[in-house]
């Protein structure tokens, strides 16, 4: 009874997140611009409602009670009822002073950095900056009580449930050894192959049309979900209507392709959880490093594989006749190759590649859980900042803070613990996808003629099919038969940009 | 303080109205077809919570001591207050047990209607029509005796307050009395006007920047709303982003523009209520006959003009440039407005013109007036239905229930009390527009060049400023100096279609 009264309560949640999330992709894609201040406090009461149901007052007796006779659940309801337990220990951890006071100070300081950030401000940005990291330390304390992890890890918890810094310290200590040495050689290999830009323009229509034609492919299901466009690229709605976005630049087509490959990675994953546990924070999709690893699965793993270039090749050909008919050979396969995996260290994070992105990320950590530790000051940022880029990329960011410390959105507006699930996530999409290249029959060959199907299958099995059913340790075992590493990422990025992959 | 709970309340509940419009809005428009079953359960569950906020036990003491020292009120309070009171007395006066057992009838008997309707199967629609009717007696009964107004009268006033049915039945007797001898005079005139079709095809996007560029010129603020595709047109989303649809046929390009015409003039209305009272009852559109005025006001009244024709001629023509080369006679400002002011007796309310439509109206009227008294039995409706057909518009529609009494999907859904509302808002569209010709200065010259302004600003003074401030007739007599009565209607009849206007 307990266990079914919490399953009747995630159900309205999800209702109300439901429309909350098309509320949002509304927001970013389709609401005019007068709209946005009843949005926000359309939105705002919205979110109150779902906290208050989040954390309605029965849940501690139901949790006892549904655990008490747990033996009556099968594997599904118990994976169901440990998230649930989870989520509302997180939620009814922190005082709502505290929530608001953070809510307030999180909003004031995005603000102020929207408007600082493009001046190169960080003298005035600082205090803001500082003002969020003390109350991410007072959160994290609070979580930390509650949670007993430790305070950085307690802010981890919160997009990565299990990952602890120790453990992805060790990751990216071997990444952090690694990458500073691989990255020129890359560069100085890269330096000799001659590569022909498509020259532009590509008219908007025809990128969108393509994208629509790879996502089909690729195994998007367009009764279940839309491509539309927004300022920043997004995979959101529902699983049941998954609402990717896109951005087009009429002179270059690779940097909408390449987004909506990436979103469309996030998007099956969505498509394919199972539709019995939908609603149910089991039928969930796992973390944001799982996540991760589904997006760069598609767009790393397979969209910049020599195999895709040879599958692409004609339909960019078609939807580019212009260009192609100006610059034949840009549309050759190993010319699209060679242009998807150029590799060049560079000041911005969403615009590096994948051999330099975890650099970018390895500094993000290194400095957000020192300073949430305390063992490092605001005030010291720009200069921790500086010394990293050096070491891992050997780029200068003094002076530079609208390209350096300020240029994410992820602190000034209280993200803190996101970063490291990027990393995460490349990691695991490389061990995975070698994981697959040994078990799933034929794959390369398949790659070649854009046939994802039997590989969806092997993911629906390994990982899109589990939801949250296995923690993510477990999960990522069941997927690859052993934990977590960098090995396979580093045989990744040796195949690929030094050896003949 | 009791009235500040009060406005504080309402607020909550247009912030969950706003995402259920916009929810709705992005039902009809953009979801995917495989989002709609969560849509569905989604919607159910805020309107669920739209309905518990808006009978919370408070609010009867509340509305009491907010009455009982009204003096502390200005005008705009205490007409809030009245608002306020009015909805909450229905929103209470019915048993949840009725309303969900009303619901459920009219969500069988919609879906059956669906089925049934494509078939002309009237035998088997009968027991569903009959239990909605059966039902809306029930809720008619238990609205009666808490609003003291006849049955009937309190299911119309969901749609129209303070609306009765004997003043609605003399209105319809003075245009039963008129129409039918009217009509057939306007047919024999225009027997023998020659009109030119334009040639189409018109493409779709060229019909879809005909509609903006003219939403623009006539006041549609592109800034707050925008224009979409949905299978049935509509006005919706929230007066800070009002949206409104339309759809394409490439053989006629009238239909999207009368439309779009038709929903612009819903939208300036929304879009012109007064800012500080949004998200109040007082500051609402005041009915759904003052809304329909508004609509035809700009679709009937405005564009089906011969001013309006020499205004579109030169847009039409450029919009559709190969239509014009072919067949320029067609765009003369003179054949436009032939083609546009066309009567034609036929068997589909959606499809008839400003003379016909009313007797669609009235024999509704007549017939859901008499079920829900109980003077009429369902499995008469057809032949009362045919027996009014023939007596207005001189049809048949024996044995053609399809295209007779199940081509409506309002009384499949229970929407039992809202057809007068169509006939009042011409009614009330030809009164406004005849009080403005004689008020707005120039305003035949400024329509031939499709500049509102003035009349903007006389119906932003006369109408839209004054949102639900006055009850129906107050705003009636303010705006036209008089109650609500046929002689306009009659003489712009008249004047349109067998005089020289």
């Amino acid at each position: 009874m307990s266990y079914a009264a919490l399953e009747h309560q995630q159900k309205r949640v999800a209702h109300l997140e439901h429309l909350e999330a098309i509320a949002a992709w509304d927001e970013a894609t389709m609401m005019s611009e007068g709209g946005g201040n009843a949005r926000g406090e359309a939105l705002a009461t919205l979110r109150g409602l779902i906290h208050d149901e989040s954390v309605k007052p029965e849940m501690g007796d139901w949790i006892a009670a549904a655990e008490a006779t747990a033996g009556e659940l099968d594997a599904w309801q118990s994976a169901n009822l440990r998230e649930i337990k989870r989520v509302w220990q997180r939620a009814t951890a922190l005082p709502s002073s505290l929530v608001e006071a953070t809510s307030l100070t999180e909003s004031k300081s995005e603000q102020a950095w929207r408007r600082l950030r493009a001046d190169n401000d960080w003298t005035s940005f600082e205090p803001f900056m500082r003002e969020v990291f003390a109350r991410k330390r007072e959160v994290a304390q609070a979580l930390s009580d509650e949670l007993g992890l430790e305070p950085y890890d307690a802010l981890l918890d919160g997009y990565e449930p299990g990952a602890k810094s120790a453990a992805i310290a060790g990751l990216f200590e071997r990444l952090g050894a690694f990458l500073p040495g691989f990255i020129p050689r890359v560069v100085e290999r890269q330096k000799s192959q001659g590569v022909v830009r498509p020259p532009g323009p590509f008219p908007i229509e025809s990128q969108r049309k393509l994208g629509i034609e790879l996502m089909r492919k690729l195994g998007f299901d367009f009764k279940r979900g839309r491509l539309d466009v927004s300022h920043h690229p997004f995979c959101g709605g529902v699983p049941e209507d998954v609402r990717i976005t896109t951005r087009y630049d009429d002179a270059d087509f690779a940097k909408a392709m390449m987004g909506v490959l990436h979103e469309t990675g996030h998007a099956k994953y969505e498509q394919n959880l199972p539709a019995q546990w939908l609603g149910q924070l089991v039928g969930r999709a796992r973390s944001m490093s799982v996540h991760e690893s589904q997006s760069l699965f598609l767009e790393m793993q397979i969209s910049r594989s020599r195999e895709f270039a040879t599958f692409a090749a004609p339909l960019l050909a078609e939807a580019f006749a212009e260009s192609a008919r100006r610059a034949p050979k840009a549309f050759d396969p190993a010319n699209l190759y060679a242009l998807a995996t150029r590799v060049a260290p560079s000041l911005i994070r969403v615009d590096a590649d994948e051999v330099t992105y975890p650099c970018h990320i390895i500094l993000r950590f290194e400095i957000e859980s020192a300073l949430v530790r305390g063992t490092l000051d605001v005030r010291d940022v720009p200069d921790a900042w500086d010394e990293r880029m050096q070491r891992l990329l050997g780029i200068s960011t003094r002076g530079n803070f609208k390209n350096g410390c300020m240029q994410d959105v992820h602190w000034p507006s209280g993200a803190v613990g996101y970063f490291p699930t990027y990393t995460l996530g490349a990691l695991l999409a490389a061990q995975l996808f070698e994981t697959a290249a040994r078990e799933v029959q034929e794959l390369r060959p398949a790659l070649e003629r854009g046939e994802l199907a039997a590989l969806d299958a092997w993911l629906r099995e390994k990982v899109w099919g589990q939801a949250s059913l296995l923690e993510t340790d477990a999960l990522v075992r069941h997927a690859t038969g052993r934990a977590l590493d960098t090995a396979a990422f580093e045989r990744h990025l040796e195949r690929r940009y030094l050896g003949t992959g």
